[in-house]
């Protein structure tokens, strides 16, 4: 969800990872190519017009090319919104875990206030609209499903990505 | 989701609670009232056809029935399913929150099997059929926008209720 920190903890992920792709990019690969011009306000819009529009997985074949493409053995795949995305991953490895980071909307709404780009929601009204149009995709149960959920309500950044790289240094023994 | 602990966890929250109320049981009362017998496997079934045929609000409905007769000041609802449900909720109350319980799959599956209910999923792959029925409501979206993540994965018992309460006095004094 905007403002849990999930794009920190991805990057922050690097040190296990041969290749981090972020599903944004792809998304705004595809505007740059259909010549559109994206604010961060008309990404989420445009995401959706494309899975609409190319199959509720279009973004996830596209991350699968760029995996192939760098011949990547371990890769963080940071934006997936969808159940059939995580299938779709899946199909291509068994060993896909979702981790999934959750702040409370108090939270996420406190730090998109002081993050202050111009597409943040302003209001409490706006960021909730906002919360229900990214759960429109079925975000919630990919959330409802993480393999590892990392909870990120008040940790400093430096305890943020301590935590998570031991939760995920746990999750590769566990399930190797 | 089944097998996080949820309901151990509204169970220990009677410290707090004038009342704590379970979903579960106002959808087996609905049963009675109409003479159908219900096992673990046809509960949520039936759930879902008092949701469509009543209205998606109509469990929650019946919640605050109780509430209201119970004359409740602090009460503790367990088994929510939607966010249509939260908002029937938060109409009668702005200090309506939501404590969401999470453990991954595998973790949740092991304890479905070792707890071996009749009704319990036997395979991993019934157990995935039914998390994926149990999701269909929009249960993944109350999980997202969970005011309080609990992450329940290896506590002991004691612990995950120590945790809990902690939390949830935090949580009680965070938005007095």
């Amino acid at each position: 969800m905007p403002g849990s920190g999930k794009s920190v903890v991805a990057r922050g992920l690097k040190e296990f990872a041969d290749i981090i792709i972020s599903m944004g990019d792809i998304v705004r690969e595809e505007a740059i190519k259909k010549g559109i011009k994206l604010s961060s306000n008309t990404l989420m819009e445009f995401a959706k017009l494309l899975r609409r529009e190319r199959g509720s997985d279009f973004i996830a074949r596209e991350v699968i090319k760029k995996i192939k493409e760098a011949n990547a053995k371990v890769v963080v795949v940071d934006g997936v919104r969808s159940l059939e995305e995580v299938k779709a991953f899946k199909e291509i490895s068994g060993r896909t875990y979702i981790v999934a980071i959750h702040s409370s909307p108090r939270t996420r709404f406190n730090r998109l206030v002081l993050r202050g780009r111009e597409s943040d929601p302003k209001t409490w009204d706006e960021f909730v609209r906002r919360d229900i149009s990214e759960l429109e995709l079925g975000l919630g149960s990919v959330i409802a499903l993480a393999d590892i959920m990392i909870v990120n309500e008040d940790l400093p950044l430096d305890d943020l990505m301590k935590f998570a790289s031991t939760i995920i240094k746990k999750l590769m023994i566990r399930f190797d």
